[in-house]
């Protein structure tokens, strides 16, 4: 099944764009039309030692299959070693605009004085979501998203994705334009669902075209569902998914005195947060669900190569 | 006898400056001429969670009665509220030029445009002091330090001291004119030792006075006394401190799995070490040796306050 369609597809640059208007993603990527494609994926690599070294014990011994790294955090050389030295490894950036803990900072990798707008007054990145929208221009984010992905690149990262943090990056329409414009230069998937198809904004609109991933679902933990329980919400989550790309947001950390320190004053995603994400995703239930449900776990990497980078 | 020092030392700026040609430093704290004075300093807080966290409790469980804090790290926000809400413990500033861990890394203060010298390839600060004096202009210098300076009062610590990371900051004639001049202008005591007369540089001389602050005797571990047992080598300090001032450099931290992977690859000032100083400093064989050998515990603070402000 997955020859065939590939091979049909492969005649001619008309046979892609043919495949594209008539096939799936799961189609696209050689599975059946109805497959439950899932990328379980890590956010926040390089915000912590703790951060990295749970995240890369997951990725190399659990069901875990991507995660997204953010550049100007103070671990990023620690996390871009290990990029580099392991190719196959589905690293994308968490494209970071804010520093969201209390006690522990990072700024923008763009010289302060070329982002203003996107510094607080003790030079950090704002805390918020909204206090970026308030002071930050949409050119100031793309000289920032820009330098994120030059310098991820520059450190020997096979960048398989884009994805936001906190989701600054599409947090505003003149973002969303800024950081779409780059994946598509860059030749890069970036995270979106298909409710960007309802922005009325042209030129949103004019940078989705038939190689555009969007995702169907994405799920992700909430304060609710972690005071509720985490095992529960994601049993559900997997015995519960439907077909089509869903994308799973988790954060693997350790609840260590250092990630204790990290997310101090914030019990949602915090050390607890982490660590009750890492002990899911990596027990024996969490694989023996996936298996049972049937889900397709699939990457960035192959939305990268099959669809985004179809025609090149 | 305290008393009556002061109270010669009181009656004007004459007999201030008199005061200070005739008495050493001892005496011009209220201390016996021959004392053995010691201040026992930590050094590299905000640098690490690790490190404030065994440094604070050094601080108030110790002997250890002064440390420095490096505002350029990521943690400097956590030991910032530190010390802000304890105005009374002894904190000076590691004024930083260098950023020397293999996986974690920080940059200057200062916008990167504005110091383009103090910067290396990928936008932090040089690993070596070497590569920094290859680079760094003296102007590039005093403008980084200025800002660290005006950072940490900015953030509320009452600021008694500067000393300078790897020695950064005082290894060039240049450099080292721009970091005691912030210290003038501050009315902040340096690190130095009396070495400093025989700098042939008249703009060095020109900054010393009466009431410059200079160590007798700057004390430390090294690779040699890490490796033949830091509890020998300390236990060798106490006993065999003479009189005058004395600095010695500790760095508090814990063995745990942050400060491992900050000093991966580094044995020497690397996590064991920082452990080794923390435990011998807080255990009871090294309070009743300071005892016994009837040594001052002197701060910055003091020196600060009845030397170098004498005038003001």
């Amino acid at each position: 099944m997955k020859k065939s369609i590939l091979f049909l597809c492969s005649f001619s640059f008309l046979g892609n764009i043919l495949c594209a208007q008539n096939l799936n993603i799961a189609e696209r990527l050689g599975y059946s039309k109805d497959a439950k494609l899932l990328i379980i994926h890590g956010d926040d690599l390089g915000v912590a030692n703790s951060q990295n070294r749970a995240s890369i014990k997951a990725l190399e011994n659990s069901p875990v299959n991507s995660a997204s790294i953010m550049v100007p955090c103070p671990w990023f050389p620690e996390i871009a070693a290990y990029a580099r030295k392991n190719q196959n490894v589905d690293f994308g950036l968490h494209l970071t605009l804010n520093s969201e803990w209390d006690f522990y900072k990072w700024g923008p990798v763009s010289s302060k004085d070329s982002v203003p707008g996107l510094v607080n007054k003790d030079g950090y990145f704002f805390s918020s979501v909204d206090s970026l929208q308030m002071q930050g221009t949409a050119q100031e984010v793309e000289i920032e998203l820009r330098n994120q992905v030059k310098k991820a690149y520059k450190a020997g990262i096979n960048v398989t994705h884009l994805d936001g943090h906190m989701g600054a990056a599409m947090s505003r329409p003149d973002y969303l334009e800024a950081y779409m414009r780059i994946g598509k230069e860059y030749g890069l998937p970036v995270l979106m669902d298909k409710r960007v198809y309802d922005i009325p904004n042209d030129a949103i609109q004019k940078l989705l075209g038939p190689n555009t991933v969007l995702a169907d679902k994405i799920l992700s933990a909430s304060p609710a569902t972690f005071d509720a329980g985490m095992e529960e919400f994601y049993t559900n989550v997997l015995t519960t998914l439907e077909p089509g790309l869903n994308f799973l947001i988790l954060h693997l950390a350790y609840d260590d005195d250092e990630m204790k320190a990290v997310t101090v004053n914030h019990p949602y995603w915090g050390a607890k947060w982490r660590q009750a994400d890492f002990d899911f995703f990596t027990s024996e239930k969490c694989g023996a669900l996936i298996k049972k449900q049937g889900i397709v776990l699939v990457t960035w990497k192959e939305l990268r190569d099959k669809i985004v980078r179809a025609d090149k």
